[in-house]
């Protein structure tokens, strides 16, 4: 029987930093602070900071996982691409090590929330979309994150559902990806169209005031009734149910899960996303999957970093690391 | 050390069935006869008198794998789902069990071809797309077939790449997916839409002629120098670069094959497929991915049935089965 070590999660995001100690799906001591964009050095200090700052009056931590919205080589633990944080090629896991004195293990962030899930959920299969300012995935396949061939796998928001489409805006060369389409940029981008089309609208009259309109003010415009912000979800609903569809024949997942920050309006949307996508699923796989809305919420990447670390600090103290 | 035991691949087609002993990536006594159609038994029947004619003259098999083109449930070995054979809801395993009299496995032939493909390849991480009647799809992950959650997975075929797209001609419910671009039936469909749109074309008349144009007599058009015939090989192409593009963010494999009857074609459409690939996956995953034709030709089927009977049985006699 091994001891259970004091863990410590860190999600770290574009906006911020959060942190807590982790055990058994429940979170101590969580703390949040805004994320350094200044350069990467910052960004490393600040995580390294929030750890200690969790650790204020809590036993020491014995590993720590960290989250990144990123691609990164698994084994290394190096960034290979970032679009929204300053850790393009830093070897975040020996750096933060050094920093930190400790093992530290490091995933994107989507990967890490769909650990959580699975163990939230009660499954061993699982894929999780993420919907935040990129579409994110994370693949668990009998029990474990799918990381690919190198750790760059289950892209998940980069499959394009419609070749012709809009240009993906995140650091993805194609266009008509869900990224495209279900991001939080890209209902920004449907909702300023929109406004601009329609000055009368309660959108367009929120742009006139404010001089933009972000997916955010679209999303309170529909959840207080606006039916223009309304077609702009469901619409993004529609859209994800197409590649849900997809990744749903692909994976045959016993569940499928929404996250990200998007996903907290996910009542807005989720219906469309279910009904496109039993219309497209393929029936027989389709029966067997479970679709809702991540359990976890805000802190799914904590706790999903957590356990991760927990799992491969084991992993290395039995030799096979 | 086990000893190898004498292992025979079938593989079942729409058209025909073939069988071989299988040993070391080569085949011996291979036989192939007309798939037989007409009802679920008569075709059990066919595969057994295969099997066979295969062991006129040479020692029993130990066991036998079966390649079919359906969704299957491997713990089982029941069909779920099957277009083209009249297999629905057969528990083939335990009927050709029966009919043999030793251990059968049975797989999806996609799943089989990968298998193939990843041990003539040298590699453990592969995603191969088989394009014949309709697209399939077999991953090989940690140099295991990957099958989802209960053996339905890795339909590649069907994922959307232009969600207002044609039907799909196989039995899913969706449109725009890859098979209905990138299948022989899309490609039958596509000639004659071609050639009644265009009497005075070689393809135009071809149908005058003969009254029907198939996916073949386009690809041989083509081979001929029809430029046509060309285009519509190539836009087939680009269609499947956009299928490879998610394919490979999605997987991150070390190495995606394109293999099935339309692959002996392949130099008319791989330029396109892999330059539209080239040009929308993440290009760090591109980077890592090799790109070709299936090896193992029209017996990849038959040596990946081979191979995965020989596998479980081998697992099973360990206990782990």
């Amino acid at each position: 029987m091994v001891r259970m070590e004091t863990v410590i999660g860190v999600d770290v995001g574009g906006t911020k930093v959060a942190a807590a100690v982790v055990g058994g799906g429940a979170l101590a001591a969580r703390v949040e602070h805004p994320t350094e964009l200044g350069d990467g050095a910052a960004l490393l200090d600040g995580i390294a900071a929030v750890v200690a700052e969790v650790e204020q009056g809590t036993a020491r931590a014995a590993v720590v996982g960290v989250g990144l919205p990123s691609q990164i080589d698994f084994s290394s633990g190096t960034v290979v691409a970032s679009a929204n944080i300053p850790l393009q090629g830093v070897p975040v896991r020996e750096e933060l090590q050094r920093r930190l004195g400790r093992p530290v293990f490091v995933d994107n962030d989507a990967n890490c929330a769909a650990l959580a899930e699975a163990g939230l959920g009660g499954v061993d299969d699982l894929v999780m979309l993420t919907l935040g300012t990129g579409v994110g995935g994370g693949v668990v396949i009998d029990g474990q994150i799918f990381r690919g061939s190198s750790g760059l796998g289950a892209e998940l928001g980069h499959i394009v559902i419609e070749r012709d489409g809009p240009e993906c805006p995140g650091a993805c060369p194609s266009r008509g990806c869900l990224e495209a389409f279900c991001s939080g940029t890209a209902l920004a981008r449907d909702a300023l169209a929109y406004a601009e089309a329609h000055p009368d609208s309660q959108l367009g009259r929120e742009l006139a005031q404010e001089g933009r309109v972000s997916g955010r003010v679209a999303t309170e415009a529909a959840q207080d009734g606006d039916p223009d912000a309304l077609a702009l979800l469901q619409q993004l609903g529609v859209s994800l149910g197409v590649g849900m569809a997809g990744l749903i024949n692909i994976f045959e997942p016993q569940r499928l899960v929404i996250g990200g920050g998007l996903s907290a309006a996910g009542d807005l949307f989720m219906p469309q996303a279910i009904s496109e996508a039993e219309s497209r699923a393929l029936p027989a796989l389709y029966e067997r999957v479970t679709i809702g809305l991540a359990r976890g919420g805000a802190d799914a990447g904590i706790i999903g970093a957590g356990t991760l670390a927990a799992h491969e600090f084991q992993r290395s103290n039995r030799g096979e690391g």
